[in-house]
């Protein structure tokens, strides 16, 4: 047996508790080499008493590796335990201790579990599992009122540039709910609000103060209002890892220097703060003199972000907090803002930007998610047909899956794109079949979509300013088919759990092939879903037990001693799920 | 290149702040399967002007694998890095996305440290690395007041019983902190003195009142006041898992059931309390009826016990906590207690009692060490010649000390045995050469040493309750050679902080073979170790450049052409310091 690939990890994502119950196992071999594993669990206070073996089931693959998986419902809220894996004849004990070849005494060096607190838990809003979210810059979305426009406003729909003003506004977000409703849309995140100098607002000057470009506090209410009583929900951006350096308080320390009472809120290297060679001698953002980053640590800066996180929840109820540049900010803070924001409003959603493993922010005392951008750049790079088959696609999927807990995994922010990236239609080759796919792919898959406002309707663009054009509104020059398969895959997903928490099973996913096939399943709904993303058509042979019928237009299919084939058009997909007929 | 053995985590123990300026990184490759490691690291904001490349060293090995670790001290408190492993003319990049033959245009898809805050950094006590502790149970330790006797109690010196008394007590430890003094003790960690029924006291009924077996509050103010005199620090043990059934709050709920006002302060499946089969409807520490768990979660339990460990650290001055059963207490709870701990004394020592892996608890939010059983079993099962040789016992330690950040490494609480376990004298067949032995390794290893009042003159003892005898104090009775080996080892210690935090490397730990060889080096000293666990004599060959000489001893050995012997009697160890002499 290949001992290198064993692993295991206490206390994380290999070992979590999943609900206040449950308790999910993780281990991982060398790929193909195991054929069984087993978890032995038992109360180290009385292990006569309390033990079992748990078979357990392998739930991904990667290039090297295999994940298996089980859960376990310890009866007195605590366990130890060990890992027996089976190879032809030989078998394997593994603990904390290291390998054995025979059973090692229980408990003695067993991994621990010491006591289940459900406080400890990693818990999201229940509502962000079912969600359907669409990211809005609201200076590129609608202009609902001509009347607050920026002096330099540009026409609506010209090309964008670093410094372009659209005039797009709150009142615009509020004219087109019945837009994002009509789409499926159950939860809008703007980009940021307050007063700031910049068209994209992360340079705040003004933190408890709506963008007069944008409107004011009362008009927010409406629109927070007017959402709620259509079923949408809003998440408004926090950028507190910098502030504008136009701010009244950076510009305290430009004028007093180290004699502002502001001094500390910044990391500032020397006085006066300058800008040398393009580098400020203070901590910015990357190196933009204009973003001079906060010191989060520092009690009264600590206590003015948190008190407007606060603030913005009680005064005008948005229902969460997307943060920028989240993980540039220390942990303790985010502790802290996590325990404000759900004192306030337990259901809150907390989506923090981190693009790289994001681990240490979903053990439960941080963030309920992150943008999921790992998932976006591997499912563009299987569409666009680049080093990633199917079988490769898959491997990515099930080493994405294993990073984080499962319950993590349900609620992580997917999205195909935003204003951080170019367009997804771009990134795909200006190919709407490829879109399709992409949206298939992203409605039937675990974890939150999100939508960036206008790819639905075939929005392209480079990278930012060019991903950050005006929303296109006359029908006409929409892509109403594309617009019509996103409603038709969202009305889909929001009708079944099966699409959000289901359990995801890959089907096929062969090397140097194309098709991808995987299943959704819960205890109500059972689906087959499948992406074509080839100039090729595809014949699938699937071994499915059931009748099944295309989710989308009921078209039957009678798989034939439990051997479907399944015909997928080039560049297409087929949701199946299977009936009760017989 | 065995790719499933290749190993990284960011945001772990495999990727930590060692200090405000310095990052330490990790990497795991299969044993002896790469010739060279290297860190590639980069501001990804600006990669071109800021990149490095960090050859790693290989720092430790186990069965299977091979360690490497260098330090990164990055310009701009942020990196992101890869790793490049070759092994012969082999290649292969690893970056948070997979692996890759060709360097992997940084950043994207790299590993990431966003950005460094103090705040977020491990940090125990300065004072912990070079401290020595010294265990004591009250009742067993000295009875220096027989005033404050128990009723019951037994003559000093019987063969405890679980229900012993003894009426050991604070002036007996006040008494004999000379002893303490000229072992060389620096901290004592007295096992729980509040008031309690039992003999132990882990039984708490009131945890602001001292046991008046023990003695009272002015009496403790006193010792500790003593105690800081002599350069003695005191830990005291907070026992808040669970508290006595007959404590006043479980009395409450017995007689009132869920009206009691502490019906919430406990885990209770049902009304009235009760024990069915010796299991108690409610939660308890193991199965033990009389000690019921107490709701950390609780805000009034919780706020009692916070209040408990503020309240004796700012009345007595006290100098840390050891946390009973600290691995069955939520999270959030010790989060609450770090923070108000540090808050009133920055220099408190924080001892959780974990016997496994304790990741979780070393995050920099929680606690300072743990106590360290799987040290003490591994080297228990080397000196008495098990399946453990050399080798093992090497590439035990090498995981052990890879488990957590180096910094956590220093400060473990390295103990051979504690009123939980049989007398290590007793666990090393009562041979008090294997005990020398044994306490060689403990005063020359990396981590915060810890004797258990008694070991160091030889007493014996079975698990609980004959390791918990009575202190012999005729020095007669006492095994005199063995309290100056570690007086001499002490001593050592204490003179030299190479001993303490000084690099550790093997330098021979063979398959097959007892002696076992290593060195501590700082920038000050080098020592070179050696232990012959054996009943035949050791001639080892050493490859050791410069002049060596005892250092406990003086004797001068004068290494040939590079090429040191050493001769090790049977079970000896010597301990050699390098000398400037050429």
């Amino acid at each position: 047996m290949q001992r290198e690939a064993l692993h295991h990890v206490p206390h994380s994502n290999w070992a979590y508790l999943y609900d206040k119950d449950t308790f999910h196992l993780r281990v991982r071999t060398g790929k193909g080499n195991v054929n069984q594993v087993f978890a032995l669990t038992g109360d180290k206070y009385d292990w006569e008493h309390y033990h079992e073996e748990h078979r357990m089931h392998k739930i991904a693959s990667d290039q090297v590796f295999d994940y298996w998986e089980t859960a376990v419902k310890p009866e007195n809220k605590r366990f130890s335990y060990a890992f027996r894996m089976q190879a032809g004849d030989e078998t394997l004990w593994m603990t904390e201790t290291g390998f054995f070849t025979e059973l090692p005494a229980p408990p003695d060096g067993y991994y621990e579990r010491p006591y289940i607190h459900e406080i400890d838990l990693f818990k999201a809003p229940d509502w962000a599992k079912s969600a359907v979210f669409y990211q809005i810059m609201p200076d590129r979305f609608a202009n609902g009122d001509p009347g607050n426009d920026p002096v330099n406003v540009a026409a609506w729909g010209d090309t964008p540039t670093a410094e372009s003003f659209f005039g797009g506004d709150l009142q615009g977000i509020i004219d087109h709910l019945d837009y994002l409703a009509r789409l499926g849309i159950t939860a809008i995140y703007l980009t940021p609000i307050f007063e700031a100098p910049s068209n994209h607002k992360y340079d705040t000057t003004d933190y408890r103060k709506v963008d007069p470009g944008f409107g004011n506090v009362e008009l927010l209410k409406k629109l927070v209002t007017t959402a709620h009583a259509k079923g949408i929900r809003v998440v408004l951006d926090a950028v507190f890892n910098h502030i504008s350096a136009q701010s009244p308080q950076f510009q305290s320390v430009i004028e007093h220097g180290e004699h502002s009472e502001y001094a500390g809120w910044f990391h500032i290297h020397n006085f006066p703060v300058k800008v040398t060679d393009g580098k400020p001698n203070y901590d910015a953002f990357g190196f933009f003199a204009d973003m001079p980053k906060l010191n989060t640590v520092n009690p009264e800066a600590r206590k003015y972000l948190l008190d407007t996180a606060g603030y913005w929840l009680k005064e005008v109820g948005i229902d969460g907090w997307r943060l920028d540049v989240a993980n540039e900010i220390d942990h303790t803070f985010w502790r802290d803002f996590r325990k404000l924001v759900k004192d306030i409003n337990p259901e809150a959603f907390i989506i923090g930007e981190v693009w790289s493993d994001s681990m240490r922010w979903l053990n439960g005392d941080q963030f309920d998610s992150v943008m999921n951008y790992p998932l976006a750049s591997r499912l563009i790079e299987y569409l666009n047909n680049g080093d990633m088959d199917a079988g490769r696609f898959g491997e990515q999927l099930g080493n994405l899956l294993m990073r984080y807990p499962q319950q993590a995994n349900e609620v992580l922010f997917n999205l195909l794109a935003s204003h951080d990236t170019p367009r997804i239609l771009t990134q795909l080759g200006g190919d709407p079949r490829k879109l399709k796919l992409a949206a298939a792919f992203l409605f039937t898959f675990t974890g939150t979509p999100c939508i960036f406002y206008g790819d639905e309707i075939g929005l392209e663009g480079e990278g930012d300013p060019d991903c950050r054009k005006c929303m296109i509104w006359e029908e006409e020059r929409q892509n109403r088919e594309l617009f019509e398969s996103y409603q038709s895959l969202i009305r889909l997903r929001k009708a079944f759990p099966a699409l959000q928490t289901g359990r995801f099973r890959i089907l096929a996913a062969n090397p140097q092939e194309r098709a991808f096939v995987y299943e959704r399943v819960d205890e109500d709904a059972h689906f087959v879903i499948s992406l074509n993303p080839s100039e090729q058509p595809a014949t699938l042979p699937l071994p499915l037990k059931g009748h099944f019928q295309d989710a989308l237009n009921g078209e039957k299919l009678i798989p034939a001693d439990g051997q479907a084939v399944l015909d997928l058009a080039p560049y297409s997909y087929r949701i199946l799920i299977k009936t009760d007929e017989t």
